[in-house]
């Protein structure tokens, strides 16, 4: 059976820029790898609400789940909240379940919930709190999006709070074998073993080092024993 | 005037399986920033005719560049030329300026060029070779689409091949200032200073060190006089 799909939407001008260095996404890559959850495309786009919406509503649309990161914050630029209410036709104000998290976060911190502070209880009506165990402000699950910070620990917290609540897959187990030729030499034979073994996906990665050419045959499946049994074929090959 | 705006498609499932990091978008953001040509969006898909077809269309069709990286190797997970081709209604085959140039590099080194070797040479009729000065095999630009190696060395020369071609825009000059107090207390006094210069881009960067909150801000604009005008105002702010 065929493992649940995901997709992800980064949010945020700084990414595209080449200010930052994304990390979320690796980090949620993996992590819905360990639980059989297929992500199968990533978009990134500026805070643009048009931009925004039209590519929320395309993913979700189109796979099973949909993780957002990014412009969740306090400041004039942090507009997903509003997008998200947007692109599914819900109204969004400040919500009081949202409000009494973060006075309750604030009054212990001896800080004053000030209006751009409030702006992080703006949910969308209907929406599902996200748990944000590390700085309070919570996200919000609508439909099949779940919408999270993007500052890197709020977002790995988020991830922790949603994954127990999704249905995963059989784990997809992989192995990797690296081989020091060319891959134009290794094509052959593995064209040949990916044809054998339709129920296994075999993807070829190239690398330079040293000036020497390789290449890392990653096969991935669920089924250990056929596995190991073209990793076996795979070595032989190329032994 | 707008600057010229450009997308990149990332293709390969070792990045939407967390097995890879992607480095060559974070490369290609910082090469297109420094040209003033506006990199607006990303998309990952995996190794999928149709999900590749699909993205580079609708990319295509919305940018006025661009840009894809992997897949176009030797190895039977390397379909992006064909892909292509059938994206823009092309036929594909083993090109003869293609080939040579495979011929001439895997001479010099005493390598056949076998039947694996010769996909590289596959480019769809009527596409641009791109030169490759580290490992030859050429990546191709067809209609408003450059199609790169995904092996990050080979990627970065291509970028600077293809460069040169391009129209760029005014620079952006982008100025930032870190703010060690919460993005709460920011964002009023940044907000109120992002709608006074609506021809320069403010957005808040918020980050956790240590515990204690803070943000960089960064301006982004065209006009020094103005930014420079803008990065005092912030200063005397949050003095």
């Amino acid at each position: 059976m065929a493992n649940p799909t995901a997709a992800m939407l980064v949010i945020g001008d700084e990414i595209l820029s080449g200010r930052t260095r994304d990390a979320n996404m690796h980090y949620l890559a993996g992590a819905l790898t360990e639980v059989g959850i297929n992500l199968a495309e990533v978009r990134i786009v500026s805070d643009d609400r048009d931009a925004i919406i039209s590519a929320v509503q395309a993913l979700s649309a189109v796979y099973d789940t949909v993780f957002t990161s990014g412009g969740i914050g306090p400041t004039h630029d942090d507009i997903t909240a509003d997008c998200m209410a947007a692109a599914f036709g819900q109204s969004i104000d400040v919500r009081d379940d949202a409000r009494a998290i973060l006075q309750v976060h604030y009054d212990k911190a001896g800080t004053e919930l000030n209006a751009a502070r409030l702006r992080m209880a703006r949910i969308p009506e209907g929406a599902r709190l996200i748990d944000n165990p590390v700085s309070a402000a919570p996200g919000f699950s609508i439909e099949n999006v779940h919408v999270m910070a993007g500052v890197p620990s709020v977002f790995k917290a988020m991830v922790a709070s949603v994954l127990p609540t999704l249905t995963g897959g059989a784990p997809l187990i992989s192995k990797t074998l690296t081989i020091h030729r060319g891959e134009g030499d290794i094509a052959g034979p593995l064209g040949a073993l990916a044809e054998a073994y339709p129920a296994l996906s075999m993807g070829s990665y190239p690398f330079q080092r040293d000036g020497k050419y390789g290449a890392n045959i990653v096969v991935r499946g669920q089924d250990t024993a056929l596995l190991d049994e073209a990793m076996g074929k795979l070595a032989e090959a190329f032994s």
